[in-house]
């Protein structure tokens, strides 16, 4: 055995050329990393993506590879597109709540006796901003 | 050419079998679908990943399987990662936003005075929740 073969190499049973396309990004030390990549996308596939990227992108190219390889493995359904849909989601409740926040903002503006009371009472207390959102929906 | 083919099969120049693991998800009349997932994963990847899920969960996987090969196409070195990144500080941003408007209204609840008059000037401006905002920062 060749302790200076990549963890591409090691797992495809072959020798480490030096200049081999997996070698810089797949250290021996690292086999998870190759094995995953390879299951989702083989590795002639890899080869071929890292191939035809100037060679300054090929970690991140590799790296993403490896995450996106990860989301598959974990969520065969959806894979990253379930995070990324997930992300959407999270995005759309924060607009939502600063929307809110703002429409707090206005009507506090334009009625200040309204509100003054619960406003001294109430600032600090986190229930306080749903209630309050509740006068606009 | 047996009109009948899946685009899978007709990509590949085989006969299409009453059981092809690809027919129900790839139609002949969208042959880019499985043109982009084959450059990325290869057929037979693609092939296993459908085949170890139950049958009514392949469609989503088919689904989203295209999704991230788009992705990957349009940028080879980052794919639907670069996608996630984006929206991981999307969230950050709103975030900061959302929590610099909640401290504007602690300190007009116990400053009421100080922003009166500019408060009823401003509400609707946009850029008064930014100025406002450096009073906090």
């Amino acid at each position: 055995m060749n302790p200076g073969r990549c963890a591409a190499c090691r797992y495809l049973r072959r020798r480490c050329p030096p200049d081999c396309i997996f070698s810089p990004y797949f250290p021996p030390n690292n086999p998870q990393r190759f094995a995953s990549i390879h299951r989702i996308y083989g590795a002639s596939n890899v080869a071929k993506l890292l191939q035809q990227l100037p060679s300054h992108l090929r970690t991140q190219a590799a790296d993403s590879l490896y995450l996106e390889a990860q989301y598959r493995i974990e969520d065969p359904v959806y894979g990253c597109v379930g995070l990324i849909s997930l992300l959407q989601q999270q995005i759309h409740d924060v607009e939502r709540q600063l929307a809110m926040t703002q429409a707090e903002i206005a009507f506090r503006a334009r009625h200040p006796q309204a509100v003054e009371s619960n406003l001294l009472n109430n600032v600090g207390n986190p229930s306080f901003s749903n209630q309050a959102s509740s006068w606009f929906m």
